[in-house]
């Protein structure tokens, strides 16, 4: 990881589209596995800019679903690369909903990806560090450390005893 | 919940995907947005089945992506309704990847999806209560109680020390 | 053809569509034309199965659409294929719509697509012979002689007088 | 039917169509059934102008795909109804494909597709009569009623022995 | 430019689509962005026709768009080209709305768009001269050149003092 | 116009796209048609945001495409409003393509877009006043009444004559 360190700001990407037809339910609501895809395709571009490789998504966290969005809405999506790990980087997306006649807006969701930057065979490769330049940055660059281990430990690749940080996430009071 | 209990396989759903130009990345590898929204969608019809009631999704777990799959790979996605929790249902579902010409075929992975059962006005609707009839679904039945609180918790509508399943989910060794 | 006979069961995919907006018609009722394209689909891969080649659609048999199908509705296809000849395949393929929240299921229609294994350089190369397990498949199997007589002469590759098999589908009252 | 008849001009559709990516198999070639969709979707026009009604699809006749068909040429297909029937047509389509810079251009196949016009409840409603204009439009309209004989006896909605106009189609050597 | 000379006739293109949902807005009405997409496929394929060779968009014109194209609408594009220049071409494209069930056409806009031919690594490569056969062919062709001027001088490529033909089409009230 | 006036950051949008296969043409570059499209939702956006209505697209500019856009390259699009006109607005949109992996990052090109807010019936109501903030801002609001001038000339709704705006911009040297 000799690579120029990098900060969230150099990965932040917004995308925004408007919900058509297709992309809903017989509700008229967006079905949650569009917006799915378009999380992943933001995250990517996010985990893109931040190592300058192409890049294959690991893994989604947890997503929970409270509003609907409806048919005709303005859906904006945010992401910004949280921190790097060897060849990994997580990536935070928040999701806003909008209803522009009816002067209506809302925070959707918010979730965490992960990507490995892959070299053109498709071979991991280093990433720069985050270096974080806010509090908000410093406690998602915290934090990043206590979902990876989450992401391990759900997917049995880490014993939950062995999980330290992630100790902390569940039974620690002082943190939130 | 007076209605009639139903089994997994009454729910069972089984969708065949190709995978053509337009799901790919520039590795030609299937992009992780498009699989979650096709996992989002058979698992979608899986609640559907179980509760005779049409479903927004409310959340997805977290999932990790393996093994890349390729353009002209077959993907054969298994959903089936694990539990119900009054107006909420919890689908398993699974994806395989097939290469049929060079005979290549594994378990790309699995995950939980959450729906709601709505009427037409999108208001949430009691569903049939779920019935294991193998151990296998047993395991899933009882799971189920555990990563319900672990949404609960990551969504910051329950707190850790209170998730009395969840506990033995990471710190009971007699658990897998 | 040395190579090792299959069966049926070996080839048999299902695929589970949702009918969405953009696959409707202005009656708001699943378009023939996308309903095709799924057929084609789910049949090629039931093709690619038996031979473990690439598949290339040599024709689609009349197909007959007799109760419309909805938005919303769920389309559940099912392929197999019937026998094999040199290097072509006829698979069967029917189709089942589904209006869950109201109860109705029915099958819509069923027809018969053939294929051709292809090489990497797109020529024709021998598919395994098909061994019929039961009486269903018996059936089809010997019917698969007659509709290839109808198709032959359909594309005035063979002439009427010269299809035995042919004639008996259309004159001979023993069989149905 | 007491509609002022029409002619096959005054239904006459050319479409044409660019074979994107996403219209390919592995082999670049056009999937089989992206052309069934489309002749399904020029085929409904040419019915909705003759009979200047919603028209939904009743039926597609054999289809013979015999030359592949390549990523980047140009599909043309045109389509006119050959004949009405009390509420439904039926529709000729001729699909050529060319590759522009090789100057190679070639007729793909042709089929026949019927249509049942309906009102705005999905009611069938008559149609105009068409009288044919040229001796190749006479020949489509003679042969229109065999075809239709062949399409009941195949849903098995007519019996052989009485499908006369079919017989001389199969055994009547002066008839092509 | 030693290649035969064409005529607009050789590479008149018409294509006919359907509006379905995911073309439409919340009020139903065919989006203009699609309408431009559709504009410039019908518009290189006459380019294509003429130069045979692949072609990218150099430039589309001012476009106004007057009535509102319906959901169901019949949209019938026809593009040709109207002069070649070096390695670039002018297509002339109309477009045509019809709701067929209501008996109402209109012409909904034209437009102007220009291609430059390419060779297979991508470089500019010459078109045939296109020589007008009609009094509207030679109109399109002479207004070629006005239009050649405003489009380098919008483009800042020209001084507008020394785009004399332009100066025609604003000032000269000779000229429409 | 008694409403509220906004200024240009009111209404900004920003919207990122990947050039998926499907987007592209035989060279691998993004068709012209598919980036307008994108450029005409975005636009779109921007006039609801700035009329909190529904709005339809009234015209788009002359568009120049220069550098070609390759598959695998993010676009990024920036609309803003530089002037309302009772119930019309000019959006002006500013688009950027990016291949990650090899660090080249450019400027595409930027057009005006104009679009006209309605109500739920389709009948167009007034927008607020713009008032711009920079003096990059006050150059497009000054600009935009001579390109609303050249917008009327072009589709023969104004007399060149009469453009007196529009003549300073071809023939006064002192405005560029």
């Amino acid at each position: 990881m000799a690579k120029q360190p990098k900060t969230s700001a150099d990965s932040r990407v917004t995308m925004t589209e408007l919900v058509l037809p297709n992309d809903t339910n017989t509700l008229n609501n967006l079905m949650g596995g569009r917006l799915m895809h378009w999380m992943d395709v933001v995250s990517a571009i996010a985990a893109q800019k931040h190592s300058n490789r192409i890049v294959v998504t690991a893994s989604a966290d947890n997503i929970s679903f409270k509003n609907p969005i409806q048919l005709g809405d303005v859906v904006t999506l945010e992401a910004k690369v949280t921190r790097g790990f060897n060849s990994s980087m997580e990536v935070y997306v928040e999701v806003y909903a909008e209803n522009i006649p009816s002067g209506t807006k809302f925070k959707s969701h918010s979730a965490f990806f992960t990507f490995v930057a892959v070299d053109q065979g498709g071979r991991p490769i280093d990433v720069p560090e985050l270096v974080p330049q806010t509090p908000e940055e410093q406690e998602l660059y915290d934090g990043a450390l206590r979902r990876r281990q989450l992401r391990l430990v759900l997917a049995k690749r880490m014993k939950a005893e062995d999980a330290t940080e992630l100790k902390n996430l569940f039974f620690d009071p002082t943190k939130k």
